[in-house]
């Protein structure tokens, strides 16, 4: 089974991601405090908030295909389907910062974490239909409450956007928490049945 | 046996060629929509073909080591050969993509992909070689007709290109969907031989 | 038991980390002995140094990890959270070495080496409690002298930089040779245990 | 024993140079053949050199520790500072591509070949005190003749460029060469041993 070498590969991509955000956090020209400008903070910002969403999709992830037991050919393309939006992160994040969150930059956000998400449910589908809707995995993802919510607050926060961009944010930003606070239900069901490493589920 | 290792790093390789591709996708220098010019959209979509096409040698790659017993040092060099010639591709992709499909780079491009293909062929053969004609993962990969017609049509892609750019990307496009659909038939046969992970064939 | 992912991740974003700073090492434009300037040697030193820094912290990490027996959702954030302030490693090396080490810059290395240090601290503790007081974790860590003396190191320096960089330079330097240096009554301790491998203990 | 960690990260800091290297080769600014100029080819010679080097030094990484029982702490950091001299690599390759192969440039990248040499043999003195004169491992390097005429080829090399560039090229060419071919004597007594997948022995 092939679940060790896509774990490796999208670990790498993952890594890879979250790091090169760094390189465009351009540096201040000159070398007094002064130099660190708004600028310089709208992009650190815009890279803390977009290092947090990638650190959930991994934990997501990881979770995920912890609980899988084989791969194929579908799932394989459907995680490299998540990968391909999730590397455009880089990307929105930079406009984002350089532009001290317009309204276009920060709506193009919207649009890639809503991509994401819906290539992650695309994922949870393809893995549920492989395994059949009575393996653990179906059991351990249950109806994805978390993940539906959060397409609708990313698409309601890329519409409020358009208006004001701080309204999108927050949406965003509301998203991030849902995802960060854990969730203790599912923490003492997976600790009952002895896992104690796994204690989120797929988005 | 080294098989682990060799795997780990042409992932690290793969991964780091799939991902560097975005920091090439430079920024619209504006905070609009309309600084979403041509340039910008010519460049994502030069990367969304590499990225696919970076998925399906990964694809590969993972299904051929996979069957594989055994590695030696003339397999490890071929295996670097690949990664060598896969690791032009993002230049490649940023020359199309900045020149919005001109001739010259298109072609390029299909220079490249031909590379590969040659590339992925001589790891093939130099496999089956290290593992002998009645080996299973000789008998994995078959006569592979599909490797054989991939090379045919970039090398009439790129010929094509010299005179019309998008006669040569709908060759190299139809090499892609031709790994993009599954083959039923081999999912079938690796499904009779017990082997649910491994549905797809080595290029 | 998700050990494996997570640090394989953290292997995959140091390991990019350690290389990105090389980027940054910007060429001498001319093609003689004379083009290697003084900004070129003042990048080479803060990059040798960062370099240093961060071999330290994965070689603390892999010793803090090797000693874990599970993972919680709280100690993976807390390991996403190192990882985020050894992400600005490279940027606060790279201003550094382009202003010739000073005094901001210096201060600004500072911050990022002790909100690091903080974040291995609270990395440590989190995974104290994740394992029990009286687990072996909790043993091999013991009371972490060496972590506190750090912090109150960096702290000092980043408040002498304010004045005299090198001074501050000077308190880094200590804490890098505190770590660089084997722990001689450790190594016995655990090889006296039968685990070889293991001879450093976490920060 | 944390060998499985230390192959891992210095996996991926040897996949990170050896890609990274192609971000350097910059794009020809026009969309016409002739805009593939000198400087390009000379940068595509400097990348496929050290992409060979690169190769070489996984390789022979890959063989070493395959061999390796345990780890210590000056195993650690002996590995890590030959990590240090080859992250330097493609530095020395862009000067030397973007000058035309020069004769400082040419020198330089001799420096950082001949540290990168004496860095391994470092490394293979650190493993062989590590387990023994008697161990498996200081057996299967023997007396390590390959890499000592390495060492002095880069010497002479990088004295020979201070005058012609061409000349330094060959020695190191030379080197290259040497690692390249198999040595048939070395594989024929592995397989003896019933070790098919180690086929070269340490530099």
């Amino acid at each position: 089974m092939g679940k060790g070498r896509l774990e490796a590969f999208s670990d790498g991509v993952l890594a890879i991601i979250i790091t090169i955000m760094v390189l465009e956090l351009k540096l201040p020209a000159g070398e007094h405090w002064s130099d660190l400008n708004y600028t310089i903070w709208s992009r650190l910002i815009a890279y803390a908030l977009s290092f947090i969403y990638i650190g959930i999709y991994w934990n997501n992830h990881h979770h995920l295909w912890h609980a899988a037991e084989r791969v194929n050919g579908a799932m394989l393309w459907a995680n490299l389907h998540l990968l391909f939006w999730l590397s455009l992160v880089p990307l929105a994040t930079e406009w984002m910062g350089n532009t001290h969150f317009a309204a276009a930059p920060v709506t193009a956000y919207g649009v890639m974490l809503l991509m994401s998400a819906i290539a992650f449910s695309i994922l949870v589908a393809t893995m549920i239909r492989g395994h059949g809707r009575d393996s653990m995995l179906a059991k351990a993802i249950g109806t994805d409450v978390k993940g539906k919510v959060s397409m609708g607050l990313y698409a309601l926060g890329l519409g409020a956007a358009f208006i004001r961009p701080w309204i999108g944010l927050t949406f965003y930003t509301i998203v991030a928490l849902i995802w960060l606070i854990p969730d203790r239900r599912v923490e003492k069901r997976l600790a009952e049945h002895g896992k104690p490493g796994t204690q989120h589920h797929g988005s």
